[in-house]
This record gives C-alpha cells, sequence and structure tokens, in this order.
C-alpha cells in the first residue's frame, strides 16, 4: 500500500456515513426505468456542487435510442411524484421524456487520458417486502414508491459514484487528464446504456470502469477483476394483430394471430446455432385471443436473443425479426416489433482488468480475488465497453462482493453496507492509478 | 284460431304486464352460470305457489356432469349476494355448490304423454352500459351487479316460463298427460344442460320443447319452427406446467410450457377435415410465460370443438385430447385438460317442428313463418334434444322473433318485450296442441 | 321405348364387337397424360373418316394452360414410340410439346341447339399386373407400355366416344343443330381439361355431356344421371431451395428448405376451414434433404387443395399460396410454386340429368336408375360443366355401372366390356333426345 | 534426434514403396462399412505373419452396439465379392453379419504399458470419378467396386497400421509392455467403434493413439498433435408409419405420418441451447408420402445430435427420442427410431499430446507443427479416447498433414501419398517413446 491508497481510504471510511445514508435515502425512494427525476436530480446538484461539469437531459440522452419507455402519462405521473418527494421542479422539467441521464466531467490541470465511470441509478418494478425483519422496514427506509424497489443495488452504486466523485475532487491537485462520470438510467432490461452512449459522450474515453455488487461475488471482502463473457442480447416485443370472426359461423373471415404468434414462437426457437460460439433465444410471454369461440385478432410475444458476441446476437435478432414477419405473413396479419432493450457482448480488456488486480491486491482490502469470472449474462455497461474498445481504450467491470439478504430481484434483497466503501475504494484506487501524475 | 287458442292468447294478453314486470326484476339482477341462486328461488317458490311438484339442488343437477363452474369462494359471495338481493336463504342452502336447476312438473289427471319444456335462466358475464338511452338504464332495471348482464334474453326465457306454467295450470282440466318445465342454469358456454339431463329427469319424455328470442328471427312478429343445424361442441381448458430457468444462464433446465402450448395449437388447428359434415376448431386463448428471460413454466388453452354431430364433434375432441397431451410429452411438461362445455348436434324432429307450425299459423299472431332455420352454432338444449330423440320422443327448438336494440352478448342489448306475450302464445298454444285431452 | 330409341340400340349392338376390339387396342397401347399421340393419331383419323370437321394440337389446347406436362425429352420419347407403334408421324409431329387434345364437330342441315359430349384418352401411371388370370393377359391385350396402363376405362370411354360419334352421323338426316366431341387428354390428376376449354371450342355449347365407367356405380346395368358434388381442387408442387452447410461446422450458414417445407406443410393443414361448405388440403408428398450432416437446401411438397365450389377452392388455394410463401421468406429459402393441375366444383344441370333420366328409363337397358349420387371428388370435366352452366347452357355427367376386376388405379383393374355398349346406347340416346327435329 | 529415431525412419523409408502399393491395392477393392471382408483378410494374414496374437469376428466386435449395418442380403453379396477379389474364404465366414473388425497385440518380454492404436478401414458410399487425369485412373488403381471409393484416406490408414505393426516388430526387443493394434470398421457414419469399444478390448490401455490424414492439416509436412473439441454425436433414424385415406374422401380416417414427421422436424430443431457448451440438432432428410391425394402413411427422418462433450450430446439426443416419439403419439401413428451411428465428444490428453510433440519435433520431419487444432466434428475415436481417459488412461488423435487432390468425400478425392511414410514415423516413433525399454 502505498501513500495514495492510504488517502483514499482515510477519504473513504470518512465518508462512509454518508455513504450509507444517501444509499439509504435512494432505497427509500427507488425510481424505475427513465423515471429517476429524483435520483438523477440529487446527483446533478451534489455534482454541481462539487465542482464538475454537468450534463444532463437531451445532451446526454439520444431519444431516438431510448428503448422500452413508459407510456407519457406514466412519465407525467412519474414527474409529479417526484417533485412531491424532493426533486428539484427545473431540473425535472430539462429531463422531460424520461431523459434521466447524467454526465459529470472534470479536467485535471496536468493533461492526461480520460476515464470514464458508470454508475447505474434505476430500480426494479418490485414490492418490497413488508416482513418486519427485512433490514429497511426494521431501520425505516423501505421503500415507499408502489412497484418499484431497489432490489439490485443500484441505490449502493449511485451512492458510491457519489463518493468516488468527491474524493477525485480532493485529489484533484495530484491527478492528470480527464474523468467522465455516467450517471446512468434504465440498466434494468438494458435499456438505457445505448440511448447515453449514442450521445457521443464516451468517444473520447481510454479507460471505462463499471461495477456491481454481489454478482456472481457474493461474500463481502470478494472482488472479481477480470470479467469476460458478456452476452449480448437484444429484447423485443412482437405485436400481431389480426380480425376476429365467429370461430362457429365463419372462422375463414378470421386472420388468426394466435397461430401466428405460435407459430414464430415455434420456429423462432428453431433459430440455428452459431458456429461462432454461444447464442440463446427465449420467447418468454405470450398472450393471445379473448374468447374461447372467437378467432384471435391479437398476440403480443416477449422475447430475446443472446449471443457470446454481438455478432452473434446480431445474427439471431436478425433471424427473428425475419420469422416474426414471415410468421404475420403466413396468417395474413399485421405485425409491429418494437425493440424493449439491448446489449452489447465482450469481455474486460485483459491490461485493465490486470491493473486493477493489482490494484485490488495493493490496497489489502478484499479477502479473495477471485481470478476469473464468466459473466454468462447480459449488462448494458457493455455498450459503453464496446464503444471505448473500437476506439482503442480499455474497458473492466468489477463485480464487488457482498453478503446478500436474498438473491438479486428478490422482494427480500438487501446487501452488506460494508461493501459500499469497499467499492468506493477500489473504484477511486483505480482511478487514481490511471490518472496519477507522472 | 280455435276455442283453446282463443282462451290461451287471452290469458297470456292478461300476463302481459306480469311477465315485462318478471322480466325486468331479473334483468335487474342478472346472475352468471351456476350462480342462479335469487332466479332459481323465486322460479321455485312461483311453481309451487301454482301448485307443480317441484325438484331442485343436487335431484335435478348431477355434480359430476357440471362443467365451468366457479371457485367455491365466489359460489359463496354469491349465495350471499343472492340472498341480500331477496332470494330465500332456506332454497340457497339447498343449491350449495352451484346445483340451481328446477324442474317443476304436473301430471294432468287424464293419462297422456309428457311433455317437457326448457328455459334457460343465467346471465352474461358482461357490463351493461350506462349509456342514458339505453332502455334499461331509462327505465331503471338495468344491472345492479359487477360482470353480469342479460345480453341474451335468458330473463325473458325465465320470465315466459313462468307464464307459460301459469297458464298450463288454468288450463288443467283440459289437458291431459304431464309437463315436465327444466329452468336450467349455466347454458352460456353450454355448461348446465349435460348435468339436468344425466339426472334421468328427462328419460320419460315424448315431446320436449325449447325456444330463444332474436336468434336467426330479428324481428319482432317472426317465428322458425323447422330448426337444424345444431353444431355438437366440446370446450377445453389446458393448463401446461414446467418448469422455469433462467434463459441465459440455464435454459436447458427450463421445462417449456410456452412451446408446449404453441406446438399444440398449431396441430390442434390442424386435425384433418372429416368426410361426414362440419367440423369446427378453435384455440380462442393462449397465455403463457411471465417474464422474457425467463423459460416459461405456465400455459393455458382455452379451446372448443365443433361437428354436425355429436360423432364428428367426439372425433374432433377425441382428437385434441390426444394431441395436447402428446404436446405436453413433447416438452416434458404436465397439462391439466378441464372440461368447460359441451352440447350436442342435432335438428329439430320434422314431424314436431310441422305440429307446431301449424299451431303458429293458426294462432295467427306472426307475421311471418320462416319455412327453415339453419342454427349453424352450438346450445345445449341439444343435450335434451339428443336424449328425447334417442328414447323415441320428438323435439322441437323455436326461434321467436324479436326486434333488438344491439345484437346477443352486446352491452347496449335489448329486446322488443311485445314478443315476450308472442313466446308465451306459442309455447302453451304448442303444449295445449301436445296435451289436450282428445 | 319409340323407334329413335330402337335404332340407337341396334346401331349400338352392330357396332359392339368393333367397340370391344378398339377398347382393347387402345387397352394394349396405353399412354399417359400429354402423350396420347397414338390415341389421338387414330382419333383423329376414325372422325375425319366419319366426316367430322376435326381440329387438333394447338387449335384445341392452351399451350399456357396445360398443366402437369412432361419435360421435352419425355415427350420426345413418347412421340417415337407412339409412331413406332403405329402413330401417323404427320399427326404426331402436329401435337408436338403434349397437345394431343381433338374436337370434331359436326353441324346438321337443320338449326338447333349445340351439344358437347366429352371423351377422356389418357392412361395412368401404373404397370398391369402379369398375373396370368387378368383378362388382359389372357386375351393378350395387357399394356406393352412401361408404366402405363388403362387402369380408370379411359380405353373404354375413348372407344364409346368413336362409337357415338359413328352413330350420330349414321343419323344425321333426322338431327338438327351441331354435335361436339371432345377428346380430353390427361384427365388424370386433372390436368387436361382447362387447356382444352381456354381454346373457347366450348363456349357455344348449349347442352355437354360426360360419362365414367364404373365410379360410384360398379354393377353392370346400373345408371346415376344426377350427380352432384364434383370439388373443385387445385393441385401445386412446390420447391424450396435453400443453402447448404455442415450441420456440425457451420450450421448458421445453410438456409434450412427442409423446416421451410415442414413449417409450411403444418401451417397447410392449419387453413381454416369454411362456413359455406367442405373444404380440403392435403399435402401429400414433402421429400427433403440430401444427408444427415447436411442443412438440407432442397425440398419438395406435392399438395391439394378441394372445395365444394370453386369460390371455396380458390379460398383454400390461395391460403395455401401465401403461407407457402411465407414459410419460405421465414427461412430465407427461395420458393417456386408449380400448377400441377385442377378441376372446378359444381352439379349437373337438375334439369338436364331429368332428360337423361327419362330417356335412360325409356331405352329400358338399366337394372338400376341410382336416383342421385354425391360425387364427393375431382375431375375436370367440371371445368366444361362450369363454362356451360356460366353461359346458361346446361350440363350433365353420368355414372355408367359397370362390374370391376378391381378398384380404379388398381394393377388388376378390367371392366365388364358389356358396359361399353350400355354407354354408347345412353349417350347417343340422350344426344338424339337434345338434337332430334322437332 | 537420438538413435531410435533415427531407426524407425530408416525402417519406414526402406517400407515406402510397400505402403503405398498396399494404399494402392486397397484403393482399387474399397469395401464400405461393416463389409470390408478383404481389408480384414488381409490385415489379419499379414499380422499373423508378423507373429501379432490376432482376434477378430466376435471377439473384437459386440453385435448389439453395431449400428447401421447393411441387410443381410447385402452383407452376403458383400462376403461373396470379397472372395472374388481374393479375401480368404475361411475368414471371411468367421466374420459373418459384418464382424469385420480386427484386434492384434503383442506382448514385449519386459513389463510396461499398453499402447492401443487405432487405424479404420472402411470406403465412403461413392463413385470415383472416370476422370482420366485423375491418379488413381493414370495409374491404374482405382476403385472397381460399384458405390465404393475411398475418398477418405482410410486405405491410407490402413497401409500405415500394418507398416507400424512391421516396425514395431522389428524393434521388439528395445520394447517393453504391449502393443494393441484396433483395425476398425465403419468409421463412416460413426458406426464401427463402439462395437469394438464394447468387447472391453480397450480396457487395459494406457496409451492410446489414432490418426488422420489432410483433416484440418491439408499440406503434407504439416502435424498437429493437440486436438481438442471432438463433438460427441447420434444419429438416428425415425420410421414413422400411418394409415393412408383418400384425401378428398375420408381424410380423417388417416393417419398423417408426414404431419407427424414435420412437427418432429420443427420441434428437434426448438431443442433449447445447453448452457455448458456447444450443442447441435440436424435433421438432415425427410422423406414422407406417396401421392398428393393420399393421406401420408409413411415418414422417415434422418437425423443427427451433437455435442462438446458426452453429456451434452446425451441431452440433445434424450430430447431429441421423447420428441419423435411425442409427434408420433400427436398423430397416432407408429415410429421406430433405430440408431445409426454415434461418437463421444472429448480432447486430446495433454500430457499425450505434448509428447507427440516433442517426437515430432525430435524426428525432424515436418515443416510446421500445428500448435493447437480445435476438431470441431465427430470421429469415433473418441469412443477409444473416453473409454481410455475414463480408466485413467491418456489418449491422442494426430492431424497428419497431406496436399489433397480434393476435398474429404469428393469423387475426385486423392492424397500426396509421401505423407505415409511421415504417418507411419510419427505413429511408430511415438510408440517407441512410450514404449522403449528405460
Amino acid at each position: 500500500m502505498d501513500a495514495v491508497d492510504k488517502k483514499i481510504i482515510n477519504l473513504a471510511d470518512k465518508l462512509q456515513g454518508a455513504i450509507v445514508a444517501r444509499r439509504r435515502d435512494l432505497h427509500k425512494y427507488p425510481e424505475t426505468a427513465w423515471t429517476e427525476f429524483r435520483t438523477a436530480s440529487i446527483v446533478i446538484k451534489t455534482l454541481q456542487q462539487l465542482g464538475y461539469d454537468v450534463q444532463f437531459g437531451e445532451a446526454v440522452i439520444v431519444e431516438s435510442k431510448m428503448m422500452g419507455v413508459p407510456s407519457e402519462i406514466i412519465l407525467e405521473d412519474q414527474m409529479k411524484r417526484a417533485i412531491s418527494q424532493g426533486a428539484d421542479p427545473d431540473l425535472v422539467k430539462k429531463m422531460i421524456g424520461g431523459k434521466t441521464g447524467v454526465v459529470a466531467s472534470y479536467k485535471f490541470s496536468k493533461p492526461g487520458p480520460v476515464l470514464g465511470l458508470r454508475f447505474d441509478m434505476d430500480a426494479n418494478d418490485a414490492n418490497e417486502t413488508t416482513e418486519a425483519n427485512h433490514r429497511p422496514n426494521k431501520c425505516g427506509f423501505a421503500s415507499v414508491n408502489a412497484n418499484a424497489m431497489h432490489a439490485c443495488g443500484h441505490d449502493g452504486h449511485t451512492s458510491v459514484g457519489l463518493a468516488v466523485a468527491e474524493i477525485l475532487m480532493q485529489m484533484k491537485d495530484e491527478l492528470a487528464g480527464t474523468v467522465k462520470l455516467f450517471f446512468q438510467p434504465a440498466e434494468e432490461g438494458v435499456r438505457g446504456a445505448k440511448a447515453m452512449v449514442e450521445s457521443g459522450l464516451a468517444d473520447d474515453i481510454d479507460y471505462m470502469l463499471g461495477a456491481h455488487f454481489g454478482f456472481k461475488a457474493n461474500k463481502t471482502g470478494q472482488i472479481a477483476c477480470n470479467v469476460t463473457g458478456f452476452l449480448a442480447t437484444s429484447k423485443f416485443d412482437a405485436e400481431f394483430t389480426g380480425v376476429p370472426a365467429h370461430a362457429g359461423a365463419a372462422p375463414e373471415v378470421g386472420r388468426n394471430a394466435l397461430l401466428a404468434a405460435a407459430t414464430a414462437a415455434l420456429n423462432l426457437h428453431a433459430i440455428s446455432r452459431h458456429s461462432d460460439g454461444t447464442s440463446r433465444i427465449n420467447v418468454g410471454v405470450l398472450n393471445a385471443g379473448s374468447g374461447r369461440n372467437v378467432i384471435p385478432a391479437n398476440a403480443i410475444l416477449k422475447l430475446e436473443t443472446r449471443g457470446a458476441t454481438s455478432t452473434i446476437n446480431e445474427y439471431m435478432s436478425k433471424e427473428a425479426k425475419r420469422i416474426i414477419e414471415a410468421a404475420a405473413q403466413m396468417y395474413e396479419v399485421k405485425v409491429k416489433i418494437t425493440e424493449m432493450g439491448g446489449a452489447a457482448g465482450g469481455n474486460n480488456t485483459k491490461n485493465l482488468a490486470d491493473k486493477i488486480t493489482t490494484v485490488a491486491q495493493r490496497l489489502d482490502i478484499f479477502n479473495e480475488i477471485i481470478p476469473h469470472s464468466d459473466f454468462g449474462a447480459s449488462e448494458d455497461f457493455s455498450y459503453f465497453m464496446e464503444r471505448v474498445q473500437k476506439n482503442g481504450g480499455q474497458a473492466a467491470y468489477m463485480m464487488v462482493g457482498a453478503d446478500l439478504a436474498a438473491g438479486h430481484h428478490d422482494s427480500y434483497f438487501d446487501f452488506d453496507e460494508r461493501s459500499l466503501g469497499l467499492a468506493v475504494k477500489i473504484i477511486a484506487g483505480s482511478a487514481a492509478e490511471l490518472l496519477l501524475q507522472k
């Protein structure tokens, strides 16, 4: 451990109370994808006070790339709700349409590389348990918002991000280059990253870091820096519209949306495996028809494709779209395909992963450094990773261990708050490693 | 027109006000399939007061043959609701489990044939329009029960049945043989007739009559006596239960109920046509799956088969069941098939139809006697028809014309109440024709 | 029986030996669809000698409407084969491309209606049994042509046609109007009638007659004149062409023609029933793929649709084509749909059927006149029937009973040659009834 | 290069002429799977003369594990053919039923490990080109057997095996332990190894070696020793038998084998991916039905499954069988599933691969040692590999480079015969490395 490491540990330890308090405040007022008006409002104000150059709203979110956005009515209701829970009305107004992303940057006095850090802010569509022993209930910070709960730890991610921002600012005289903090909405359903990346704000980044609590590292004190196997994914809804008819009296007059959807589902699952690596397809939901004796005039499929690489996933999603359209044509029904989410495939840059591993070892705060972790799932941090790597930069995603009360997305989810400090230390430590004046 | 015809017309005309009042009362308190506690309670009391021998509850409904029965909780709620709306608590108690059928019989002093009359009592699962101009709203007899509305005229059928019962009793000295009145629950979804017929109470019937308002005869003053082409039908629900799994991390662990249901749906529609006549198959509803990224562990199909004859329908339903079970086996999921309704196929007995036509002509109250009507749909009166015809008896179903405010099952449905009297006259007239002392 | 009837019976009886001889000659040299070069050559010469105005080749066959034509190589081989078996080389040359239809007409001196008679000439794709007791073997007239056998009695039809032609010519002074004799190729697979009808040569016909031996009347001495229920039909081949690939090494590179064909087959059978009457669909053949470990790059479906009316069949075939094309699109393979045959739906004109019945009764040569026969299959005589009826004319098809050695299309098929004379008598008798000078 | 290496190179060089001659003789008389009577006869005699203890027939082939065996008639014909081409009639008789495997072993005087070597003998179902420039034609050793051609180099493999056997015998005083030579029939279609392995003769093996010419190493002078990614595979035929019926007249009477096969094909391709690694499914052939207007009563599917491991392939083939059986049940047809071939999955034992690499380097006869080769296909050597590895032994498969005239299984296939000597040297060299007295 060198002097810088020690300084970071000290700074983080001093902030621990504030970090926990902030996490609990965010936990109490969870906001689901594209409705993070209060959370973003707090993030903006905090970062402005710290001295960052803060952008948000349409400057950081490309509207046409937003996926799975709630209806306008819901967004309006949520804006009111956020204001009633303390969000700044002027800021909320500028985030109209759900553009709740925030990008804060600071250029240090000395030239150097550009470092990007990404933190996700959204909560899950879930209701928190009312069981008395659940700590958020015991300690009074359980969700007060219906159908919203931080069951994936993004309250912690946001809180950690603000603490890291504070520490880096306190160390600004020792650092070179630029730091860019991306507070991302709508990670759940992998809906938000694309709209931020497409803003171009990540195009100049040399090093990109992200992190998650408790996933594939479910004990406090663990850390995994060498993460590979992000599955690229696309999420679609396909809505079929046919023509109803009485199934006894005039079946030939109907146009059967249910059979179009059923034949689509079957043939979607028959998409050929890809010889370059892992692929996946899942039609998770099929709802069709209204009455037993009516030719079904409507059907919806909710599906997703995945691939070990973006190329494989593109193969899968291209096949999927053609099959869905052909199924509609087969039954002479209309179909509307809507992109509901997506993530890229990829792997941590080995070099950067090794650097962080060195920092983790040097900090000497982790019990176990997991040598390699196969992600095997999807996270839209991968869009940042892909963009940065394409531009010649390096990217890495860390798994910060945390004891969990229950699995992710469970109504009993909670995590060991000691991991908040550990996350702040490894992220700030890595940032210092990369930006320290030489 | 002879003296008996005149007498019937006079008696019916005197009752017209009471018939309308009864119809409006029933319309205000509609009761859906197997919950006709209040209606049956009124029917029982009225018929007992008229001097009939009245049976109901388990004496007339074979529990194991009841189809599409609501859950116990719903039935209990409905029993309370019925009592709160005036049903006799003691009678309701005896109809526990939804056994809301009533059979009233009277043996005239002279020997003669047994005549059966069937009237259906249940309402639709629908909400009546609140539009001010809708007559039930204007005249204050719109449905007060949520999700229940008499949108098929069974309120009228019941009211007509009670009036016919009264007239026949007033003519008892002129009649011979026996009359049996079947007040049937659960005609909607063709769920109730089978359980009544299986009681054996229709086994001694020589002549069986039934009637419907406004179907294939949608002008007041029309009548069709020569009805053929009842489609036999079976209604099923098939519930598939598989095993959920994460679609990215371990898809092979799941057992996919959605694909089982989809492949069942497709192959059900591919059941071969039958060379003996019309057949039909419809999967009207398919709902499967819970989340986009979860292998779907549950699915439900709601389907129906039909056939020009019971034999063709049995072919269709046997094929259907085998296909559904094989689809479950194909995806190694469990399936539960539940019979939700059914009707037989058949045609009016020509001879009896001709007799009624003669009565209709003689009464001279109809503008138009439709010479032949192809039913082309399903009605569970056919179970009575089939049983009576098998035993060597004759059966006929009449279409009594009525001007309609909107189509059957529409939230704006209403019919011309003049047709109530016309129905009473033709049914009582036909009864007299068949039972008059020679 | 009147004088004309007697005359016809006498003339036919005198010809019986020649009719049988001709039938046996044709039986020995059977010619399958579109290769009836020798048969047509005999028909042309015979009719010319009788004094008819004879047209053939492209004058009577519209090339673009010929369905299921053999390849050019096969046609050339067959032309050589026919010449080697006695066909006139000059005539054969004029029938190039398989245009083997013949239309002979004669205008009687007195004006009157136009009568059309149709006889089909082609043999089946079958090999005649070599069993010694089979009469064609015993009597030395079994097929000498490989893969060709008169197993449907068209040898008899042609022989009957020529005899009728001779009798009518012998009665020319008693007749009025015009007679047109259509000797049609390619009835098997319902491939030939359309190309003759489209020539327009049947457009002026007032009465159209056709006949078949032993179908639905399988005893010598029976006749059925009142035939209904011709099923309209369309025959298609669909050839799918994809891209092969190694199923282990690079499956995603292939384009799977087998799965396109399989999904087409399944969804074709799921085409909705039609409420206006009988419909049918059958994929009778599916052949796909080359090797177990190769993504199948080719597939062929052989299918047919049917309908109680031409409209229903058009609904079926339109649905079928769209489904096939969508299945190809679904698997990104090419598909070529070829019309291989077709027939119209329809019924005998009641009036004309009644007239023939009268003739049959008067001739007093039949043991049993079957009052009504439901055809329930397809025959392309229906194209003549449809065209004539559309133009206001009348058409009828007779079933002439015949004892059979085995069913139609069986390698043991043979029929009682006494029925040849009976057929000549009823056809010539009906012609006389319609054309006799008043 | 040490002394032993030199000795082996010298011995092999002396044999080169004989090796080529033997290869050409075998090439001229190719024998397909389970009919290698002449080849085995030559192998047996040669090895006996060399002093090996030779077993064959039912001692080395477990009948119940033979897959894809020709019919008895074909086998008998082939036995006669083999004898007519010089096979020893007594030996052929003992190989009745196609049991054409040979196992030769020799126990050296000193104790030591057991080394297994496997060589495959069968030819392909193919016809050799008659093109004059094709070397086998130019040099007079082209196939004289119809539908049989050595288009995969197994003629070379057998010839190499016999030369290795000769060299090892000449070095017997320097070697310890035991050598076992497996001359395997029916590698094409992966049909033969299982029946040999199940004999138990490979159960005591410590080191197992196999080799192939020109696959993934298509230049003379290349070699790959570190081979991984053998795909486990299962080959099936599924024959469906239904009931035919006239598609127009009585379709409901038929039992449709075509639709059973089509729905099986579709659902087979929808078997879920496996999260443990690569899987494959291919229905390569589907042939069904006889005539367009007949409900298809028969259908055959030829399919294969694959998996990165035997476990994954077992998952695939278990799923496949259940789906096929359920499809038969769905259409009420019978199905018979026949195992037509199979191979295990697996990888070379790293340790043994490294040893051979060392030998290859030391011999100094290869231009290029390919460091790693991903097999990505199936070879039933894997059954030997799996068995030996399960028993704690080591196994490796080598790719011996060879210039090719055309790809494997092509009618123009031929390979550079210099590679024969190279193969003999690396195999004998590796054997010496493993068995040399210490």
